[in-house]
């Protein structure tokens, strides 16, 4: 009597979750500082300053009926401006307020996007290694799957994969630049022939094939990487983006999308959006986060804690001997498992108390995910149970 | 190529939404003290002082990382510990932390719901009046929606009609007391009968027929008017609660579902509903605000300026001629419209600058929506426009 399709949904828990249980009941049998759990994505850094004071000083100041009164659906107008000049601001891509709708954070920005786009039947690509969810969400939007590989080692967009898998049924691409759970950011020449490739692909169908670039990473950068901004190099473009990972603020559920105003028929697919989101029961974002991102809107994250966490993993790991993607951005790491099987790989690291991600649930065997949004101490005190781990396998050659 | 069903929702704005924009327009014009907009559902009492209290205590005791970070899907395992509790005290109704699922608000609440027990072709009863998004959520989650009209004049529970409509395909019944729009709170002789009816439905026919309570409006009573709680007189119920109304934080999109435990399949019935919000993109309940709700579980709302209006508002339109709903709940008035054509009624009294919502999005002819959730003043200045529009139907007679 109940949709099947969501009983199993609700109680398939994903594998990161899977992991997360094990360690909750693994550390309370040796204690916590005893399990190096790596399988979440949970920002380990505090929200700025800033996030806080204006919280409060949005109560302090604000009339509390238009405080914590709805807004419009697609989100309060002064916060959408101030989007929208950042937008143009920093990106060089025109942007107005018309083109923002305000959500409950990237999923929710996926959700109604795709449901907005989505005819019954059409095909979406995702780009293997993808995050896990992105399926989910395709197919809630009654879209069929297609997976294409990436290329090894660095997963850039793979176009000889890519050409055998876009048809006439292909509607739209994710795009997840900086990459969960690579930490890869996508190079300007990647996008500028993905670009390409897309356009031709549209006269070819006579079809729109939409990217949908999925950003929560785009402001967890290292070493002044450059994230490509995909509406200036594609005119069909809907760009979800949250603030959970760059304000430290996950929990709070406040994000926007960006429907590109150089989209042929962006008016529409504004509305679309607007229609989806009512469907779906998103009234409005939050009122309080939508004013207090706004007034966040350009700060920074400090990234130092990730950034040294980054580099000590990705510098020990490879000196045992690990290998090991080098992450641009994010606060992942994409390591070789050390067997094919990287399900029985995660399950013997579990012996020394590490727990990773199999790479399966991603879209791709043989690799496994590790977090390293985790506490500087958690990398340095890991890394002997890594050398171990690797000691195991090596003595069995 | 984008979904049109998804592009129609998005640019049929609602009847309400359009009485919205003509209201700015004419304010704009003629001054907003001139302008009588009764169209909007948005508290106009401020939050309680706990509310915004409870925001800046959690900012100032907790730790950044655990107060702005994911919680659960289901939520806060603290905040719905709380919440089971409040309702176990004050209905007399068991409830444990894993019957309740933190939502974005009412409207998620019933989305979710619905997508969790719908399948395809399954049909949903609507009681008109209804409220109008009711349809749009449950035809989302796939149901055919059937109406029943209730019984003037005080749209209680009309069982000829409910016989007439439910069959083997009926899987859902929502049910909306206090009632939006009529302010009606439905009677526990009316509840008591309709579980009867229900559970003989449900033994003929074989299957679960579950009734969906939309609450938001449970705390809005007047008169020491008591709303039966429905899990305790029918067991296959699901209750979506939001604290929009009750809190006066509606822009804030917090509340819960409710998966009495009661219900044969309760468990798995709650697996699905955590599987369809996943299917949506609500990762989770905005936390900062689950912590809030929790921490003001049990505030009441100072309802005195709503009852004020409510009785003046009652009072000054039955003594002109007008014959209304009496309402015992929420903060609308149902009035008989004084031609059958209430949406030309609406428009012969846009002339008096009065802006009313017609009944027939609600699924009824002939009446009109108040919302008198407005300053006192507004009340007292509107009345002799209703006068003059009355005496102007009555001297065409």
């Amino acid at each position: 009597m109940l949709s099947q399709k969501m009983l199993s949904l609700g109680k398939k828990s994903s594998s990161i979750r899977e992991i997360f249980e094990y360690s909750k009941k693994r550390k309370a049998e040796i204690g916590s500082e005893n399990v190096f759990d790596f399988s979440l994505g949970n920002p380990s850094i505090p929200a700025p300053k800033e996030v806080d004071d204006a919280i409060k000083g949005f109560i302090d100041s604000f009339d509390s009926i238009d405080l914590h009164g709805y807004t419009s659906a697609q989100g309060d107008m002064q916060v959408r401006e101030t989007i929208a000049k950042s937008i143009t601001e920093r990106f060089d891509v025109p942007a107005s307020a018309n083109n923002i709708y305000m959500t409950c954070g990237a999923a929710a920005s996926l959700t109604i996007s795709l449901k907005a786009i989505i005819n019954e039947g059409d095909e979406v690509i995702l780009l293997a290694p993808y995050f896990p969810e992105h399926k989910v969400f395709a197919e809630n939007a009654g879209a069929v799957v297609r997976e294409v590989l990436c290329k090894e080692p660095r997963f850039e967009i793979d176009f000889s994969e890519l050409e055998m898998a876009v048809n006439k049924n292909t509607r739209a691409i994710i795009v997840n630049s900086p990459n969960n759970p690579t930490g890869v950011v996508l190079s300007e020449d990647n996008i500028k022939r993905l670009s390409e490739f897309l356009n031709e692909k549209q006269k070819q169908f006579g079809r729109e094939i939409t990217i949908i670039a999925d950003e929560p990473y785009r402001e967890l950068v290292y070493d002044d990487e450059v994230v490509p901004y995909i509406p200036k190099y594609y005119d069909n473009t809907i760009v979800c983006y949250s603030y959970s990972k760059s304000l430290s603020i996950p929990g709070e559920r406040i994000g926007y999308i960006f429907v590109s105003p150089k989209m042929e028929n962006s008016e529409d697919t504004f509305f679309a959006v607007c229609g989806a989101g009512r469907s779906m029961g998103y009234v409005c974002a939050p009122s309080l986060l939508q004013r207090t991102v706004a007034a966040c809107e350009g700060i920074k994250p400090d990234l130092s804690a990730y950034d040294k966490n980054r580099k000590a993993l990705y510098e020990g790991l490879t000196k045992i001997g690990y290998s090991a993607v080098r992450p641009d951005g994010a606060f992942y790491l994409f390591v070789k498992a050390l067997e094919e099987d990287a399900a029985a790989f995660c399950e013997r690291a579990k012996k020394y108390e590490l727990l990773l991600v199999p790479s399966d649930s991603f879209g791709v065997s043989g690799y496994v995910r590790i977090a390293y949004c985790v506490g500087y101490e958690q990398i340095a005190n890991s890394l002997p149970a890594f050398e171990m781990l690797y000691k195991e396998y090596n003595e069995e050659k």
